[in-house]
């Protein structure tokens, strides 16, 4: 069925879902807060997706007016790096409308909770049922403004709704625009499935001299050493723990680093993840960042990332030390404040402050604390 | 004026200074816990110093036997990784006399408190003096046993008495057997001189992935990159709290990492330590250890110098959280314990547990508490 689709954001993941979508006949406008963007894209007058996929697709309605953009729009796609969602909530509170989905591609670490409490931070107050992912469909990178290379589109993306009781209501639009949805029981099985914090913070932080050094290596292969493994093990174990503990069923909505390898990479029968890693050709050339302060890895996947998993994990009554530990290592030697303000994501923004296990279940399920 | 000397461990330091005592008129004789090494040198029939110095003295006096090295000796000498210390002092409690000095070469961080406990822990409870310095008179390596190559010669070393008001007493000793000796207020100095666990875990810990991947890499002048330098700096300005709450005068026997690697290296005028050690030719060709569990940059300088330095700090109330910081990490990511046992000096296990500033410095001067 054909959909009206409102993308905010028009990086990578936005002009390509913005070429993707037109294609497949739904109606599409694209949002960003940069008028350079909005600009080039309307003046070249198309976008063009290369390599897994092959379309020249004709595209004028970018726009930087929020409002006019998300008009009408049955779906609300948001696709920003997680540090933008507060910045995106900010507008959306003063023109969403209340049967329009928001949907968060991809959520990142309790995404859904913090676009709720963002929104009501910003006088958004009607009921609103957000839906998110796990991962982005497409790995994907823009070569030029209008111009995006498609390394691949996954086979199948996790999907959930929050409040969960609403799953049902927009199954069937979410699968008109992404038939490779495959649904969740709660936004809890989507946050804890993204494992960027527990992959990406540790090798980056404990090879910052190497990092800095400016020599180029493909990162998850070379910096993910013996102990490093070892210890990303830890981590995940943690990581593990928190999902349990907010109800989520170990090999049905919950797996390891081991399962998540083999399932999106094919990577077996390994016995360390130091050798899941070395053995994952998409990883070949995948090169370590240059400079930590600006690295996503680190910007994005420690304080929208692994400091809500600390602060929420912690909440709950988990035993979460050797995640906090990087957390610590990465404030402490970048001398970044990583666990306070807009840049991150704690139990206080949100929104599940002094809530125990079972209430967040309850949240996560109904929206009702 | 010629002098009888007991030096205990074989390794380089100690084979270079047998010779080196012996060539220069001393009687000397060498202790080694390893038959294999003691039967070695004494079969060759001579040591053999090359480099900066070039001598083949005729030497035979080597011996597992402690009880006889030391018979008569009116210094003993320790020349051991500072984690071998406690070992020496089980068996140096059963054959020392008091009128005997004990001399550390180097103490490294406190080595002079820790022997004096480790002594009272073994059963020796007469009265003792100790004196220790801050570094090894040689940079030295041993080729073959036998055969020591001296990189160089140091100007002159800092030694300190335990308790000080002995100092006067030995000061005519050491200065026959190191006339390089430059005598400071007390074992304080020379602990807060060390600098090897300010320098060292901090680089090796946060490049564990670079290290572990086999590359040889100049160690201090590729692992200390700007972010990892301005760390260093932080870490330091804790070495030297410590220090000014422990009585030592900046600029006096205080000196900041800038300060050492100009009269140590003269490296002037940099405006970072990743600059300082850059342009440090000395270190030009010393490459990162290759597996952290078994290098000396962790198991000697955290256990034994870090985690003293942070345990007496944080007693006597010094904001020491920047260096605590590196001890955890390197404890949770390699899996080790550094801060209970045998291979590490807390305020314990150094006598010193409960003891104010005050009450410490005037420890270190009079020996009573």
């Amino acid at each position: 069925m054909r959909r009206a689709i409102a993308i905010l954001g028009a990086g990578n993941g936005g002009q390509a879902f913005a070429a993707y979508f037109k294609f497949h006949g739904h109606q599409v406008r694209l949002y960003d807060a940069f008028s350079e963007t909005v600009d080039a894209i309307n003046k070249k007058g198309f976008i063009e997706l290369t390599g897994a996929l092959n379309e020249k697709i004709e595209f004028h309605d970018a726009s930087v007016d929020m409002a006019r953009v998300i008009d009408g729009a049955e779906v609300i796609i948001v696709i920003n790096p997680s540090t933008h969602h507060r910045k995106i909530a900010a507008k959306l509170a003063k023109c969403l409308k209340p049967n329009q989905l928001i949907f968060i591609n991809p959520g990142a670490t309790f995404g859904s909770f913090a676009m709720k409490r963002a929104l009501a931070d910003y006088g958004y107050t009607d009921d609103v049922v957000i839906a998110e992912s796990n991962v982005l469909l497409f790995a994907c990178r823009m070569r030029e403004i209008g111009t995006v290379f498609i390394g691949a589109k996954k086979d199948r993306i996790l999907v959930s709704a929050f409040p969960a009781i609403h799953l049902d209501k927009i199954k069937g639009l979410i699968t008109d625009i992404i038939p490779e949805a495959q649904f969740v029981s709660s936004v809890i099985a989507t946050a804890i499935d993204n494992t960027n914090p527990t992959v990406h913070p540790l090798p980056a932080i404990l090879n910052v001299g190497w990092i800095e050094s400016g020599e180029q290596f493909s990162f998850m292969q070379k910096a993910v050493s013996p102990t490093l493994g070892r210890y990303m093990e830890l981590m995940d174990r943690e990581r593990i723990a928190v999902g349990e503990k907010l109800g989520l069923a170990r090999n049905v909505e919950l797996f390891d680093l081991y399962q998540q390898y083999e399932a999106e990479y094919g990577v077996y029968g390994k016995q360390t993840l130091c050798d899941v890693f070395r053995a994952c050709d998409a990883y070949t050339h995948i090169y370590a960042p240059t400079d930590l302060y600006t690295a996503r890895y680190i910007t994005e996947d420690v304080g929208m990332g692994l400091v809500p998993l600390v602060d929420v994990g912690r909440q709950i009554g988990v035993d979460v030390s050797k995640s906090k530990l990087i957390v610590d290592v990465c404030e402490a030697v970048l001398g970044l404040d990583l666990t306070h303000g807009e840049h991150c994501r704690n139990a206080e923004s949100l929104g599940l402050a002094g809530m125990s296990a079972e209430q967040i279940i309850r949240y996560a399920q109904t929206g009702e604390r």
